[in-house]
């Protein structure tokens, strides 16, 4: 590292080193690095029989499969494959985790090809390790450019962007958000039947990723192309824009409302946590302390003490709740928060799924008796499931999680867990949690009873956050886009106009005045009149961001007094009278609604499978299923299948490297103990240790 | 300092000095030491010729007038003054701002008391000054109290929960939260004509500061003892109850329902900044620089690079908007969040007026043409002014910021002023900013209009706070406590029962009868039916909590078929028979709204008085009004105002020393240049400079 540094020195680049524990990935180098200002790049060293090794080097936040990028550098046939560590070690004489353009300098024979992403060059400096997994310099872009190009490898460049948002390769590219100008024309009457696949391929608005082939780039892709998250220079922080917001704005509308049936209060405490009050309770500060994240200056000066931003917060609110509880008579308190928390979690950011800062609800209760906690943490629960089955059509498992699984400092943690399909994993949903008397305990709460005796309050905490949207893009969209459940839709229903030459005003004021009777009934209805855009691209477009159902007039409907209407996840068309127009309309959406909750349990069904034995375990997970097991509940055995079935995945894996080795998470887990139980007859053997088992516990890999 | 230290460490006392730049008063002291866990304290040097010297040593949240303290004291006929400078380097050999009690070591004659607020006992630590102000010592409370014991200084110490809480001085000390028991039964009957106020006196629940005596102490009694705040162990961040909270709610239903108007979305945006974001703008990033509270480290581990948490979005959102607006068709865009911010601020923070977090909407639009872009920041402007007159019947004026008041980075500001009547301060309600092709140009926004040519859009942002809560409580509340607008309390109507022996379930009957009738019609009632208080208790508390109405029904309301109704603000009762019940008190709820805007009004108009000369300048304000002057309006003119208001306040004001040596408020700035200008004849010289007179300029004292 001291000649590399001397070099870029005697070139005149200034290079700042970031010391950091050693990483093995760029996942796990965000974790110290996530902060520093500069383009974040991931190094990919590629190989093929025919065309020879790639160093390939594109911001984090990409995500183009290696196919894309073959023929982008029209590498005919090629199938570029991961080197290992020892082929790393050869061509660049790096370990693993340390590649970066700069040990390009040890390839002297030139035989690694440099391919650059465009995106990098409009960072002014970039993140790449000094040969050591160790540090990550920062040094200006084109001193990194230049490095390379010294050495013998002057980067090609490639338009990632363009990789994204190209076409299918058959077609020619076109810019992915630009109108068809101009083919309007040709593109008027019959009704639209049959245009919208043909004009996927004017329009460049179709899907990179398909949900198949690459699961992780086509969520990305889906909720980008439909609006609804924009990246943001914060590793592990996203903009939710109004297409997801207005979402999370009806889950809102809707939890809020059944939260205030159980006398549950709204309040706002605040964000920040002294270093003391976060620390009084001891499990659950280790639960926590790792993630948290710490004010320490304001302005110029630094603070006298840290100051935490919270992670949750039990420990901001039950100093006030000791202060306020005195009698039983104020029993019980609900108070309920919408806020922001912050969790400066080390593993791979998701958009939705899991992010540094996250919008959520957060309900703490305190009860005079055991059985009021209890019977609240499955009401709420019971709320938490309906968000999730009624609100967003995607069906939830109830259950309690595992001791090992609970919440930090809490007594019992129930969940709702759910399910996704295409990578077979299991998604914590939101969770209630029964604290008991610990944190009453630790903060001194008490009340007297109506004997004049002093008591600890039973407590509850419960949870649910934008996970939740995250989870229903995963479930109903499909590769045309976003599908979007009627009951959160912004939009409910696009009217597209199909102009005609010599009759576009009649089609277009028809297409108003429908859209507006929609409107009028309740139905959140848009127009879509823009002039330069074809009805094609429109049907593309509106697709993309998962409008539920298209209404399609055009001369001929006009003739017919009909128009068409065209359902978003199926497709199904039908021509609709327009007298009967409003009332087909509530249907469909009350059907569209019930369907997409339907298919997804049964996909989620056919997904749960009885596993009796260990030697069926591993190969269940592997087949994308979740595991329903009789289990002993011992947290020594279930450490233990964490452990057995990562190394039995290892094996049984070789293929998948590139998966394994950025991710742990190929171990199964416990999601919970389902409420609902089926039958155990006594003395059924656990499938792990032998032990009798004492209920059957739902395991499965998850995010 | 050292040989102070030395001693505390010979005698096992465990503290740790925290250096500061030397502080004058508590207040700055805050500023440093804010976050640090512990006793807060101030410590007040008083004196009497009668009784002596005495350090008064409470927790810095304390508001409790030297008159109390002295009753508490026993001390008859006191007349507790401030020391001075001069005195306090004799008595206790200290300098202005370093007075704790360990300069009780200096009074080796002991001739000063010690008092103590038994608050700070509750406080395992203490934070004092060592002898100097440059200084803060942490050490445990338990030291603190042995250190003055060993130097003949045993504190006396005084239950200052008790001294806020009790009664006026005649009658005898009460519980202030709990129930007068057993009383109900010599309360009855009568609808409870005239109980009102002789319950007062049973009850605990007035309020020991008037509005008129002592305007912030009257004030934080009320936000505390109506349950609309709660203190919090961390300086400048408050918990805003569901009693307050109800009331953000409710701005903000009625707010976003009017922004929605113009078509602005809801979305979210991250909490932090990069460092390199926030400092795009250098007029924007000067003006919130000093206030930035920086996340430095995240669980055990430094971040690379500090991030900021948000003082307000700009440099946040400006860089997606450059992604985002590429055409004439992306604008106008119009974005609006709902969400927390951080000012670090060093100003003495008050709760709903200056906190160092506080909840707001931030909007931020662009607009093609500047006409557009000025026209909406009226439109958000009247938007404003209807939250605080329609809403909260606090009446405002629009106005625009003179250059040296506005918005740091952008064009120019309208505000919404308000107007404390009782304190004779201004203060501004909520802004509009146009931020002109500022930040565009900055964060190189930029669309191609309809003849392809580059433009930079026009940008507006505007913010309405949580601080609309705390001008409300300050404008119509008084000394029984909080006067809520009916439109925005959280319970509009009280049913209060007056239980007779033998008649008890008939009134409770009915009285739950009528508010179920109530609550139907869309009235937010609730009954009190609690056994364990009286109904002159009941009435005091909810009179406290400002519930527009009481309705009271005893036993010869019954026979009678009617019931008694009650206005907070006014006291005014009426008998109103039950078929005509519903109309009334919806007729009342709307009248007390509009009698609550109007006498606010004329309050207000009555203290805006026309200055043409300076000599009236200074007396207008000290008579607690505000000056409408001619006005040059030149920055340099407007610097000298704020200097020469100060002095000349300063040199009329010697008896209001205290007031003075913790304040510079008593400056006059501009509020703004108010947008229905009187006429302005040609030639009107400037009030100060003789200049002609460009505009009427309104100028106040101001929060």
């Amino acid at each position: 590292m001291e000649t590399l540094l001397a070099e870029l020195k005697a070139h005149g680049a200034a290079a700042t080193v970031h010391a950091h524990p050693a990483v093995l990935t760029s996942e796990e180098a965000e974790a110290h690095i996530g902060g520093l200002p500069g383009a974040h790049i991931k190094n990919l060293l590629v190989s093929d029989k025919k065309h020879g090794v790639f160093l390939i080097t594109m911001l984090t936040e990409r995500r183009v499969d290696m196919k894309a990028v073959a023929r982008a550098l029209s590498l005919a046939g090629a199938n570029l494959r991961f080197c290992d560590k020892e082929a790393l070690k050869a061509h660049l004489g790096v370990e693993q985790g340390a590649l970066s353009p700069l040990a390009l300098a040890n390839d002297a024979d030139g035989k690694v090809t440099f391919v650059l992403d465009d995106g990098v060059l409009k960072h002014e400096s970039v993140l790449a390790h000094p040969l050591v997994n160790t540090a990550t310099l920062s040094l200006p872009t084109a001193a990194l450019v230049a490095y390379a190009t010294r050495h013998g490898h002057a980067p090609k460049t490639l338009d990632f962007d363009a990789l994204a948002a190209a076409p299918p390769p058959a077609a020619p590219a076109v810019k992915a958000d630009g109108p068809a100008k101009g083919a309007g024309a040709s593109n008027g009457g019959g009704g639209g039947k049959g245009s919208a696949a043909a004009a996927k391929g004017e329009t460049g608005l179709s899907l990179q990723n398909s949900k198949e082939s690459d699961f992780t780039a086509w969520y990305t892709e889906v909720i980008l192309k439909s609006e609804m998250i924009e990246y943001y220079d914060i590793s592990g922080c996203y903009i939710l824009r109004p297409w997801s917001f207005t979402i999370w704005d009806s889950i809102r509308d809707f939890l809020d409302a059944l939260i205030k049936t159980l006398g549950v209060q709204n309040c706002y405490f605040p964000l920040f946590i002294s270093k003391s009050a976060l620390e009084a309770e001891k499990d659950h500060v280790e639960g926590f302390a790792p993630e948290v994240a710490w004010v320490t200056k304001s302005g110029d000066g630094d603070l006298a003490e840290p100051i935490a931003v919270r992670p949750t917060s039990e420990t901001i609110m039950y100093p006030a709740y000791a202060k306020w509880i005195r009698s039983h008579r104020d029993l019980p308190l609900k108070l309920n928060q919408w806020n922001n928390v912050v969790r400066w979690e080390f593993k791979y950011p998701t958009p939705f799924l899991r992010s540094r800062e996250f919008l959520w609800q957060e309900g703490h209760t305190a009860h005079a008796t055991k059985a009021e906690a209890d019977k609240e943490v499955l009401q709420v629960l019971d709320f938490y499931r309906r968000v999730y089955e009624e609100l967003l059509a995607v069906p939830v498992i109830k259950g309690t999680k595992t001791d090992k699984e609970k919440f930090a400092g809490g007594d019992y943690t129930t969940t709702v867990e759910g399910f996704i399909a295409h990578t077979g994993r299991g998604i914590q949903g939101a969770t209630s949690h029964c604290l008991g008397q610990n944190f009453g305990k630790m903060f001194k709460i008490e009340f007297e009873d109506e004997r004049s005796e002093k008591q600890i309050p039973w407590q509850n905490s419960w949870g649910l956050t934008t996970r939740t949207i995250g989870v229903m893009v995963m479930t109903h969209s499909d590769n045309k886009g976003l599908v979007l459940p009627p009951r959160v839709a912004p939009i409910q229903l696009v009217v597209v106009p199909i102009p005609k030459k010599g009759a576009d005003a009649e089609v277009f004021a028809k297409a108003e005045e429908v859209a507006a009777m929609l409107q009028a009934a309740g139905v959140r209805t848009t127009c879509d009149t823009r002039a330069n855009y074809t009805p094609g691209w429109k049907y593309s477009h509106w697709e993309l961001k998962g409008v539920p159902l298209r209404l399609e007039i055009g001369v001929n409907d006009l003739a017919k007094r009909q128009a068409t209407l065209v359902r978003r996840d199926t497709g199904d068309k039908c021509e609709v009278p327009m007298p009967t127009l409003l009332q087909k309309v509530a249907l469909l959406l009350v059907e569209l609604q019930h369907d997409l909750l339907a298919r997804a349990t049964r996909e989620r069904d056919e997904r749960i499978k009885r596993v009796l034995t260990w030697a069926e375990f591993v190969p269940t997970l592997d087949g994308k299923c979740m595991a329903l097991t009789p289990f002993c509940n011992e947290t020594e055995w279930e450490d233990k299948v964490k452990e057995l079935s990562r190394e039995e995945s290892l094996k049984r894996t070789d293929e998948a490297a590139e998966d394994v080795r950025t991710s742990t998470s190929v171990a199964a887990k416990t999601l919970c103990i389902p409420h609902d139980q089926p039958e155990l007859p006594a003395g059924t053997p656990c499938f792990v240790s032998g032990k009798p088992a004492k209920c059957w516990v739902l395991w499965g890999r998850s995010y």
